[in-house]
């Protein structure tokens, strides 16, 4: 059986800074938190970049590439680079840093979706002023992954040697993978993180969970896959992940708790929590390089930062 | 047990003049197969608009008065009036045959997805030039239905008396729903289409309907539901509803065969072909009354046209 | 896409002569009715035999052996025998035809579950003193097929070349399936007959049928299969299986029924039925050698009767 | 949210010495795991009766009487009496200690089913001569439990204030219970054990156990429910069971091993490990007094023993 390899989301481009102290803002922060989730136990850190002014989640390539290098510097984890970005990023911006950067892994979203975080405005306490309108932009937001951009970042990833972890949110999107490989665009090995519990996506239950796992079987043979809920279900779901046998993914970008009313204080912590989880279900947790070999990645020498 | 409901999408905006000579374009001929469909046995027809003059998918309200009044005189049907409009049309456009023309009925789209039907462009020999870019442009389209103009479609339609069919592609959709209905924006009865095999949304299986269905009745507890789908799994899927329990859609819009290799001369035929597949297992077909009032509709006087 | 298999199940041993005057009792019916049956569109016929004085489920191989060859004389259609038996019948009993006879196809029933029939007296106008008994018995009835059994039956079929057709009355049966295939009993091709419905066994629903395929198609790989639903729900889960790709049983023996409160005068009518729906859903109908190649069975010539 | 049950199965009727030096077998043995897995966070606590010769299986009303007062004496745990009794156990053996000891909670066998044991046999190193005949008797097994026993079963637990917790093996016995609760045999409150993994039975799957809870949603309403699996998957699936809400039973009934290749010392020792697991998910542990009251008990005073 395959070791069970977690990834760490560190920061996303989700929360803001009014929502917890705990979310790592600079590149410093950044990279202090990755490279401490890597030694909780993470093999894969998912990274964003954020503007250490006020937050705000940045697309500057410059700024992805000094968190990246010094993370590579400090630590042997696996670094997928976003192309999610955030919330009405152009397209062009969002997949600027694969060809600058050539990273072993980077995610790629499946398909478009409504991504609604407004509730979450609601009784925030922001920091900064930029917060309350980001949040609340989000009930006019579409998440656009058409199939032409989508094309377009498969084939730049790899041209470059990166392979994409398609952020799945709903079932749909499993056919739109599954489209891409029929079309010779998408090839094996094709590796899925779930991401469950988005407001215009797919809820974060374990129901769910199976019935997606059952389609992309259905639709696309084998495959790697991992889990990542939002918020309170975070644990529950990548424990429901655990006994179907998948991969998890924790991280403040998903979630900024590590209890009912506790504050996470660092993504670490949510690995040594899941960690724990995994341990006590007998599964071994994957390093970096098993985790390489688990993927089909090319290796850490390979990146261009 | 309830009487099942028959509806006839009779034109839609995802076919183009070049794919069947039967497509209907003019107002007359959208009339015509209305009126048709009704008498074969549809309680409801769904209608779009096209622009006469090439066939191109309309958003003008004069236009859909013309059609919708003249099917008023001639027929007791039930008139849903579409809000999709058409690809990369103005919400403001589509929305705007809703106040005009108060329907009974109008489509309201419960979420976004890629809407992609640009394979059908590839063995295409069209009538007239829009239709290939049309479709080609549908690769770079996300079908744009975000939570702000959700509400204000509802909002809309709830002033004018007219119930919302929802158009529900994928399963993150129905939360949507639950979402809309826990905030108070959404009332009961709530009436859903299941639109399926639409490339970007789920595909059309009848494992997907059960499993929608399954979430629905969790999410959402009562509601009335219909089947449609896209293309030559049309008969199927909406048999395999007619077992579960559900109406069914059939029409032009959705698929223009009647049997492999055979193009439909009219929605009116399928309506006959479905209406004979219910009866052998022994369904009612609900007249446009009787489905007014499973539907829980104000009624034909209460429409501005 | 393969043809579709229909099996007439012509008398069973559940039905008993109080419930319709149409149920098929002596030799003579039986053969009429599984001809007309086979004329109408049936590949397959499945045979029990009743004692001809009271109608009464009868192991008796002579008898058998008479409705057979006389069937076989008169319709190329192929003919599975029960090892079912009847209620509380030994299982020395059950199988004593298969080696006499050598049949091409032999129901074998693939775990033990509760057959309960009970309900069915209660409004019953026996014709024969035995029938209300018969009914109320199993209530405390297990239909046996234990694991030993199950590998003895397998192998008798085995031993003379007959195809087990396995009776699948709930999910865990698959699971024995997948068992005696593993331990090298059970050989390819798999043929299973869905048994829905049975009080005692798994409802007669479409989610129900839906997650037996799942189930199936994770346990077993490739396989056979067809649907037949006890009572009212033959045609709406006949239907339904035709809608997921799966031959159908109908017949007397699982349903007296051709509409709500209309008996049906002869499983033929039945078979009419189905095959008009299938026909509706583009199917072709398997002719009784086509079936044979389908289901890998031997041929009509190598059979002993 | 309520509570979660912990219940741990002591010794059942499975698994024999040879298997496990950590068995307990004597009165004293039993009674002292009970006590100390309650007191590691078990609030039930489910009891079968040996033979302190062999170990054997016993029905004996006045083992089980002397084992459920020390039980009583040392502990507040809720003891629900098994009448499951053991392979091939007289079914009125198996009911005997329900009238004698009227328990708060008995367990109670929703149906029939092949119920094999026989591979263990293979690799025993067996301690008494009885043993492997024994599992090698459960190839031509039934686990007899006919509508008439179980309509007597419960009617006799009811009769002394006893509440049945079903012990459900397959989909089917889901629709039993349905059955019962329309004839009004059955009442509510409903409490039911998955048991899941018997060779016979349903597998002991995340999938399966999510299709048994819908099941049972749909055709029960309201009901408590605990997952027990057979063998290596224990921990899997009550983890399972906690991440959708459920209650889990542990125990060296259903499992020997604390992990790979490590046998448990006792059932205390895999309830520390689930009660962990439990917690690490932020469940709060019931009590035995919270148990009774979520389960509807008649309370620890009303026994006879």
């Amino acid at each position: 059986m395959s070791k069970t390899i977690i990834t760490a989301a560190i920061t996303g481009a989700i929360h803001t800074p009014g929502m917890s102290p705990h979310l790592p803002i600079t590149p410093e922060e950044i990279v202090e938190d990755a490279v401490r989730a890597c030694e909780a136990g993470a093999a894969v850190v998912h990274i964003h970049a954020r503007d250490p002014k006020d937050g705000r989640p940045s697309a500057d390539v410059g700024l992805m590439k000094g968190i990246v290098s010094e993370i590579k510097k400090r630590s042997d984890v696996i670094i997928c680079i976003t192309t999610g970005g955030s919330i009405g990023m152009p397209l062009d911006d969002r997949i600027a840093a694969i060809p600058a950067l050539k990273p072993e892994l980077a995610s790629c979203n499946a398909g478009s979706i409504n991504f609604v975080i407004e509730p979450a405005a609601r009784k925030l306490k922001p920091v900064y002023d930029w917060e309350v309108p980001y949040l609340n932009g989000t009930k006019d937001l579409v998440f656009s992954n058409t199939f032409l951009s989508l094309e377009r970042y498969i084939n730049e990833m790899y041209k470059v040697g990166a392979i994409p972890e398609f952020e799945v949110y709903d079932v749909g999107m499993i056919n739109n993978l599954a489209y891409f490989l029929k079309e010779g665009i998408l090839k094996r090995p094709i590796y899925i993180q779930f991401v469950m519990g988005i407001l215009g996506g797919i809820p974060a239950s374990v129901d769910n969970l199976v019935y997606m796992l059952k389609t992309a079987k259905d639709q696309l043979g084998d495959f790697n896959w991992s889990v990542a809920a939002a918020g309170r279900n975070q644990f529950t779901m990548t424990t429901a992940a655990l006994t179907l046998g998948g991969n998890v993914r924790v991280g403040l970008e998903d979630n900024l708790y590590l209890a009912p009313k506790v504050l996470a204080k660092s993504s670490a912590e949510q690995v040594t929590k899941i960690r724990g989880i995994a341990e006590a279900l007998f599964k071994e947790i994957a390093s970096p390089d098993e985790a390489r070999s688990i993927l089909g990645l090319k290796g850490k020498s390979e990146v261009a930062f």
